[in-house]
């Protein structure tokens, strides 16, 4: 059991919110990508990711989103619909953007970079008219990510989807995803993501994520339980502060503190640990589990698909989850 | 007596921030701008004329502002030192911005318009880093201009200001100030003037300027105490809502309900009558009045400005205001 | 006689290109604009002078062009129908564009500065389309001027007039009139001039102007001689270099070099010189005299205009500047 | 013999200027893009095909260019030094852009397509400055192409390459590859194509591209002797005007009129074949062959690029096309 309420009788268990985008990944790794000659698509964007990962777990999951007018677009609508996700919000953009893009380098399972095409994007022209009052009304949680907040419109149709969970009831997940890309300033993020996550219900986030949440207004804390503090003044109910390979600490309103299991692995790469986390996490919430567990249904996720060459296809299922948890504790 | 509660022993009484503009206001008026052929230059920008007003009262006050790097800069700097409000945070920008213009139209007493030049204006550049928390932290009130909301970096600006201020106890005072230029849609508007007024102590605006911010999730409100009630969940104590020659209507988060004087004069034109207002009836919240009478006060100072060829200019003393309250009701 | 062939039975006279703007003189002169507090309201802009210079002179006259949707644009029309100038090509653009505005600042006759107000103005937005080729084919003459060349689409605009003039055999006049507001940096001026330079029958600058146009591939070049012989490879038949207070000099492609006339006088302010000189000089060379004699023509209306608070309503007469060269003679 | 004159003491063969850009072509083809699950890479962009196929050829070459600073733009210098192409005069864009990238879609053997990355393209970065005197001075030829005028600064970066070459006697190819990204409108286009197409000795287009240029001023015009001669009263000593399998016809200053060969083969995509002709072509004008016999060339090597899986890495030698004539012929 854990400290978070959803209206069980919504038709919909999950929405996601935000990035939808094209991940490219070298074929030939181990390698700096100069000299990578072919690359793979799949579906990428961090809120896309944990969707597939929610989905997959089988819950009951939408998108709210743009994608471009284009083959990759398409593409994308494809597979969410594949992925039994329904795609009913997700707006194919007519202004001329692009599908953002993510060329993947993998030099070592450590030592992984991403060359990002962010310019013009499709998700980001997200635009507040887009976000429909009633397919919030209907889901038991939102996700909005942090990315979604980089620009405008996409910024504000995320602080309006907010808006609408708050007064509905849907519990709202934060899943921080900080990337330099497309903001214009560190303080810039910072603010925009204080003033979102004021309204969450979950906040996840590493560190240094959190450390640049608060630059400007506690700068120089480096106390987790200080940082989950602030946010139960507003509407958190669970802080989760992840600190890498030595695992995550999550915090509750109500006083609590749990520290997460660890399943170290030998990785293919690092892509994809952070989305595959927050879906079996999430997941293992809205079962009513407690803290902990959930957590553990989390990392042992995250374990599988650092494992595998792609993040969105290498989603595990709860029996596969939990297989791997049952075997790794042997 | 009233709901407010200043931290006394603080240097200065009363910090603006944002709009710092030029006004040129028509010499030959009761006729189209076209037919006009000289101008008179004033400082303008709602903030700028509250600033001037609460100096005027005898308040200690000062500024956050960005200006141009130019004549008209330079002179908005020597307006506000001559008027003896602190400029320590009022920064010349070097971007190669201009000094926003309002060219007024007076073309009946009650038919007055504005011919608005805000592209690429120094106000509108305020960065988060020129905000200084020690400034805020050491003024018994602030008064945010929703103007300042409509672009970045401004914007962001304002926020920090917002959360120096709650975080040090620093009375906010929002004027809402709606124009429509320089925002990129009314939705966009509604968002960002609701996530200021969760963070403001004392929130005031017109009927119509509420409409706009419930545009999104309180569709069709007339109700003022509806609207009112919202932001007490907040941070607010006292809601304002103007409805012109009506009067305006306040409400305290203790349950109160009053109802402002009316002054009805001839007036030389409507403009300054918002700003005037605010200064003189922010001026007796901070004297600890009771809010019927800081709001008749307001009215007061109204009546004076509407008959006067100038905004900033014609911001009276509290003995011209007594004194004219005084006359009125006899 | 001079070296240019006009097609004598257009209807046109003349058409000038480009922008139409306010100009806003200060009326407290001889110290900073700081301390100016009124400002008189005049056209204003280059080629708008030259126009009214022209048909003050009694030239047939036109312009293409657009203004801004407002009372200023308003105005200008106005302004130029009152001064017999045909407005059938002068578009009201619709985009939300403003008046170009230029503020004087007169610290003393010969220390005269402008501040200007050159961003999203309606004189830049003029669009290919808006250029029609048959008002060209009817004109004898066309003036460009390059600050119309600042940037698209006006840019584009200015070279398919120039195109047209050349098919259809209307002599063009390119006043250089370089300004460094709007231009990206220097380099992509001298690309430009160079360009629409090759077009021109007649160019008109100062050393300094045409310095810049030789900067990337004549660099460091001061000989008249040279400079002028470059345009004559290309369509000019006469270059004219000015040289401030020492006067200028006439090139022709058939090798005259003719040194013109100067009218020293003690002026009110230096704005206006160049275009009331290139007015009555341009008026000069259609009269079919030698070139000498419009020179001087043009001298002496630049002798009167610089001694007038305006620029656009002081364009004299042929009468007066006849009347002006005579008693300056004696 | 032809009538080209080449200096030919001069240390440099040809320098392309322009686009360097990277191309993913479908590994499935025959299928729509959103089936293709990888993609292989390769350096693309028309100047830089054509780089390739001359250096390939023999000929001493070199670019004058900007990629961007990431793993793509290293890619991109590290082949042109593999391919011999001298990259003195590629810079390292510093600004945060990115590299053009061209997804190939191939649906049938004709019927291909390409999904276009063109925001924020180092490419188009390239600025006057970057264009070295001395480089094209040492020179024997250069070669333009029409995308890089899509945008400043690279549009005036060419003006600026062109009056370099015009100066010091370089012969100017201009390709006019012409794609409707970037631009803003078919207008603006056709102005900047009409002003460079002035400046060049050899001009090479498709009859649809001719149609875009004369669009404004030759409207409807089909016949190619009359496009052609329009460019002789300018600089140009040949024009070439494609109609894709019915192939090409050569107009000379002098009068001549050649009607190439074609080779018709079963192609198995349709890019590359305009890169590889001009290439060929070049080539052989540049070896002092009558213009008929370029032509050939430039057919045959068409023909083998458009049999093979990509642009660059498929552009032929002098022997293979030879070879291929040959055999063609039996």
């Amino acid at each position: 059991m854990n400290n978070l309420e959803f209206k069980e009788q919504r038709a919909m268990d999950f929405i996601a919110i935000g990035r939808l985008c094209i991940d490219l990944n070298a074929n030939e790794i181990n390698r700096p990508m100069e000299e990578t000659m072919t690359f793979t698509k799949y579906l990428g964007g961090s809120p896309a990711n944990i969707a597939v990962a929610m989905s997959r777990l089988g819950m009951k999951t939408g998108f709210i989103g743009r994608v471009a007018d284009d083959q990759m677009g398409r593409y994308i609508v494809d597979y969410l619909k594949k992925s039994d996700i329904d795609t009913s919000n997700v707006i194919t953009d007519k202004s001329g953007s692009v599908t953002g893009l993510a060329f993947t380098e993998i030099k070592s399972p450590t030592d992984c970079s991403i060359l990002m095409y962010r310019d013009n994007v499709a998700d980001l022209k997200l635009e507040p008219t887009d976000v429909n009052e009633e397919y919030i009304k209907n889901a038991k949680a939102i996700l909005i990510s942090g990315t979604a907040l980089a620009k405008s419109p996409s910024r504000e149709a995320v602080f309006l989807a907010l808006d609408y969970a708050r007064k509905h009831g849907t519990v709202v997940f934060f899943d921080i995803d900080y990337r330099p890309y497309t903001w214009k300033s560190v303080e810039e993020t910072s603010i925009y993501y204080n003033l979102a996550a004021e309204k969450c219900d979950v906040i996840i986030g590493t560190r240094e994520e959190f450390d640049m949440m608060e630059m400007l207004t506690m700068k120089g804390n480096k106390d987790d339980h200080v940082t989950a503090q602030k946010w139960f003044d507003f509407n958190a109910k669970i802080v989760v502060i992840k600190h890498g390979k030595e695992g995550s600490i999550a915090y509750t309103k109500e006083g609590e503190e749990v520290v997460g299991a660890v399943f170290p692995v030998t990785p293919l790469k690092t892509f994809g640990a952070g989305d595959s986390y927050a879906g079996a996490f999430i997941y293992g919430l809205m079962q009513g589990w407690d803290i902990g567990k959930a957590m553990e249904f989390g990392a042992g996720s995250a374990a599988i698909v650092v494992s595998s060459h792609s993040c969105s296809d290498a989603m595990p299922t709860a029996e596969k989850i939990q297989e791997f948890i049952d075997n790794y504790q042997k």
